[in-house]
C-alpha cells in the first residue's frame, strides 16, 4: 500500500497520545457515571430531515452515498438520504423520542462519541472529533435544579482532568428570560437581533454593537448603551447579581410590577441559585456573565459556556443551555438541559501546551526475555501466570541478544524485564537458581516468582504525567 | 421533533443494553492490554483509492459529500473521495505505514471501533457495527510464533465473555501454505480457483464442490476427491495432524522431497505449533480444521475462524490470519496477523439468545431522596459525600412524595434509596434523629452517615447478569 497521506481535519493520535484521550475519556465516564447518568451510544448517521431541522450547524452535514449509487445521489431527496450527524444533541432529541416507551424520566445521560462536519477544509478545524455530553430530558416538564446541577457535574469533570494538565475552568452563565425581560422592558422587540449583535461584543467593540443595534435592531442610542450595559454584568454571587440588575433597571425605568421584569426575574432567580450553590460546592467555579449571547436563540432559559484559565484563544471549551423544544411527540414535549465538552480539542491542548504525556506507551508492565526459541512456551507459561494475576505482560518478539530485547522493553517504556531461569542460564556466567525480574529504570534485579511477584505500585499502571 | 424511524441496519442499544456492550467492550480491553497489545483509534474516513484496493468488501463502501458539493459529487473521482471505513484492518496497513517512523516494530494493536457497510438493506445485517481487533504487524519480517499467540490472546477474551452468557468458542484453524502445497504435490495450479470451490463445502455439498473443481481448476475427478479428503482432515494436536497429513500425502504420491511438500510443511509446522500451544494452555480451544477456506485467496499463512457451541447459525464470530503483504512503503515490507470480532453481532446474541442483562438500568447505587425543595442543597451535599467516595449517587428529581421518589428509584433499578435527617422528619410520625438508608430490594433500612457507610458489595456496582 502507498504511502497513506493525512486527511485535513480528520486529526488521529499517535499510541502515547491515544493513551491521554483514553484516560481522559475514562475519566469524564467514572465522573458521569458517579453522578447517576446513563451511557448511551447513537448511530453515526440521522436523516437529512432530523440533521436539517438545526440552524447553522445543519450547513456542516457529510451526506453519504452507497458505491453501486454513485452518479445516482440525486435521485433522493436530500431529506430522504442519511448523513453523519454532526453533535449529540440531534441524535438524543431523536432517541429520546423513538425509545420514550423504554425509558425513565427525566432521563439523565452521557454519551461520548465522534461527531463530524462537513466544513470546507481550513486549519485548525476538525471536520472529526470526540465530543463528551451530558443531558437531562424531561417528560412534560423538566425542574429548574437540573440548570445548577449539571454545569457542576461538567466543573467537578474538569476539576477531575486538572491531573492531565488542565488549567482551572470557569463557568460563564446567563439566562435567555434575563436578557429577554431586562430588553423588552427597555421598549426593544427584536430580541433575537438584539442577541445576535450582543454575540459580537468580544470581536468588533462596544461602538460597532451600539451601530448594529440602532441600524439593525430598531434601538435608540440610549436602548444599546442600556444592552450593553447589562452585558457588562458580571457577578458572583445572587444578592451581588439583583442589586446590581435591580440597579439597571431602575436607572432605566423597568418597573418591578411590569411583565417585562416578571420574565427577567424568573432568569435571575435560576442564574442566582447556580452560582450560590456552585459558591457552596466549589467557590469560584461559576459566574454570571451577562455577555453570554451564543446559541440564547436557540436555549431558552440557561446558557452556559466555559473557559480555562490563560487559554482565551481556546474560547470556550464546554457550552450548553436549557432547550424547552428539544423535541415533542404529539401535545408531549421534551424540555432538557444539556452540556458539551469538545473532547478533541482539549486533548489537543493538554498533548500538545500542557505537555500531558503517557508514563509509557505499551500497557505491559513486564516484558518476559526469551534467550532461545524452545524456551518460548515457559515464557509464555509466566506471562500467563503474570496476566491471570492482573499484571500486563508482554513477551519479546524475537530471542535476540539480552540487550535488544532490553531495548525493545524500553521503547515501548515497559519498566520491568524478567529474566526465566532458563534464559538467564544462558548468560555467559550466569547460573541463576531460578526467574529474576530486572527494574530497567532503576537497574536492580531480584529473583522472583511469577506466582507472588508484584511490580512497584507507582510503575504498575500505564499513567498520564504532565 | 417528529417520531424518528430506526433505520434499518443501524441497530441502536436501549440504556440496559448498552451496559451489557459497553462491558463487553471494557472485558476486551482488559483482556488486551493485559497482554500487552496498545491501542488506537484511527478516523473513520480512509481515501477512496485505500478503500477500493480490499477485493470483496471495497463493493460495500458509503462514500461522503458535504451537503454544499450535493449534484457535484461526481466532479471528484471516487479515489480522491472520502468513505466510511469497512474494516479496521485498511486503516491499520495505512496508519502503520503513515506514522512508521513513531512505532516500534512488532507493533501489537487493539482497536474497537465502529465500521459501516454500504450495503443494500436486508433483514439481518448490520450497516454499522462495532469490531474488536488485535493485530501484530513487523517491519520487514515478523515471526511465526505470533500465529500461536494471537488466536490464544482472543480465545481467553472469549473465555471471559462466556460470563456475560457466551458459549464455549474454538478456534478452527488451517493454513494457506499447507493447502496450496497439497494442491500443488497433486499437480493442481489455480490454488485460488480450488480454494474458493472448497468454501463452498459446508453450502452445497461434497458431489458439488468436485464438478466445480472439475468444471473450473482443471482438475480430474481424482484431484478433486484429493482435496475433499484434505478438508475432511481434522486433529487436536500437532502429532495427529502430520501423520494424517503424511498418510494423506503417501496415498496421493506425493514424495517428502517434493518443493510442494517442503511448502506444505511449513504451513503444517505452524499449524502443529498452534494447536500443541493451544492444547497446553487452553485444552480444546483450537483445533486444525483443514476446510476452512474463507479468506485463504489473501491471507498468506495461518488463517482462522471461531464457532460458539450450540450458535452454528451465527458463523464465525472472530476471523482473521496472517497476511504477508498488509502494506508496503518502498522496498520494505509489513506483515501482519490478527483477528477481528464481530462485536455488535456478539452482543446481539447475549442480549437475545443468552438472556443477558444489566442489574440495573442507572450506574447510581443511591438515590437521595428530597422531601421540600428547600433541602435539595443538603441532599446535593450528601450525594456529594458518596460520590466523593466512589459511590454512585442519584438526587431525586423532584420532592414528591416519598413513594413516588421509591418508584422511580425502582424503574432506575436504584437499590437503596437515602433518607436525610430533613427528609425523614417529614414523614408522619417518623422522627429519626439523622439520616437513614433502606435497601428497597430487602426493606432493610438502617441509621446511616454518608461520610461512612458502605453499600452492599454485591449491589454496589452496576454489572451484567445471565
Amino acid at each position: 500500500m502507498a504511502k497513506g497521506a493525512s486527511i485535513s481535519g480528520f486529526p488521529e493520535w499517535l499510541p502515547s497520545e491515544r493513551v491521554v484521550e483514553q484516560r481522559v475519556i475514562d475519566t469524564l465516564r467514572k465522573v458521569f457515571e458517579l453522578n447517576g447518568f446513563i451511557g448511551i451510544e447513537t448511530r453515526a448517521v440521522e436523516t437529512g430531515a432530523s440533521l436539517l431541522k438545526k440552524g447553522e450547524t445543519s450547513k456542516e452535514i457529510y451526506l453519504l452515498s452507497r458505491l453501486q449509487e454513485v452518479g445516482h445521489e440525486s435521485d433522493t431527496p436530500i431529506e430522504d438520504r442519511l448523513g453523519l450527524h454532526f453533535d449529540l444533541t440531534v441524535p438524543l432529541s431523536r432517541y429520546v423520542v423513538e425509545h420514550s416507551g423504554d425509558l425513565a424520566f427525566p432521563f439523565k445521560r452521557w454519551q461520548i462519541q465522534k461527531v463530524w462536519r462537513g466544513e470546507r477544509p481550513q486549519e485548525g478545524r476538525f471536520r472529526e472529533f470526540v465530543q463528551a455530553d451530558i443531558d437531562v430530558i424531561g417528560a412534560g416538564d423538566l425542574p429548574d435544579h437540573y440548570e445548577v446541577e449539571l454545569p457542576l457535574v461538567m466543573v467537578s469533570a474538569l476539576e477531575e482532568l486538572r491531573a492531565f494538565g488542565l488549567p482551572k475552568a470557569t463557568v460563564h452563565a446567563n439566562n435567555r428570560k434575563l436578557s429577554e425581560g431586562f430588553y423588552r422592558g427597555l421598549g426593544l422587540t427584536d430580541i433575537e437581533g438584539v442577541l445576535r449583535e450582543i454575540d459580537k461584543l468580544d470581536k468588533i467593540g462596544a461602538d460597532e454593537v451600539v451601530k448594529l443595534l440602532v441600524e439593525s435592531c430598531g434601538a435608540t442610542e440610549d436602548q444599546a448603551r442600556a444592552c450593553l450595559e447589562l452585558a457588562g454584568l458580571t457577578a458572583a454571587d445572587g444578592a451581588e447579581l439583583a442589586a446590581k440588575f435591580d440597579d439597571l433597571c431602575a436607572a432605566h425605568g423597568i418597573a418591578q410590577e411590569s411583565d417585562a421584569y416578571v420574565l427577567a426575574r424568573q432568569g435571575l432567580d435560576t442564574l442566582a441559585m447556580i452560582v450560590d450553590e456552585a459558591a457552596a460546592i466549589r467557590p469560584g467555579s461559576v459566574i454570571a456573565d451577562l455577555k453570554i449571547a451564543r446559541g440564547l436563540d436557540y436555549y431558552t432559559g440557561s446558557v452556559y459556556e466555559t473557559f480555562l484559565d490563560g487559554a482565551a484563544s481556546l474560547g470556550s471549551i464546554c457550552s450548553g443551555g436549557r432547550y424547552d423544544n428539544l423535541a415533542s411527540q404529539g401535545n408531549r414535549k421534551y424540555p432538557g438541559v444539556g452540556l458539551s465538552i469538545g473532547l478533541s480539542r482539549l486533548v489537543s491542548y493538554m498533548l500538545h501546551t500542557a505537555g500531558a504525556h503517557a508514563s509509557r506507551v505499551s500497557p505491559a508492565a513486564v516484558l518476559v526475555a526469551v534467550w532461545n526459541e524452545e524456551d518460548r512456551p515457559a515464557a509464555n507459561r509466566i506471562a500467563a501466570q503474570l496476566r491471570a494475576r492482573g499484571i500486563a505482560t508482554d513477551v519479546a518478539p524475537t530471542a535476540a541478544k539480552l540487550g535488544k530485547q532490553i531495548k525493545y522493553a524500553d521503547k515501548l517504556g515497559i519498566p520491568y524485564v524478567w529474566f526465566p531461569a532458563s534464559a538467564a542460564d544462558g548468560e555467559e556466567g550466569a547460573e541463576p537458581s531460578g526467574d529474576e525480574v530486572k527494574n530497567i529504570v532503576t537497574g536492580e534485579q531480584v529473583p522472583a516468582d511469577c506466582t507472588s511477584w508484584e511490580p512497584d505500585t507507582v510503575v504498575a499502571q500505564q499513567s498520564v504525567e504532565i
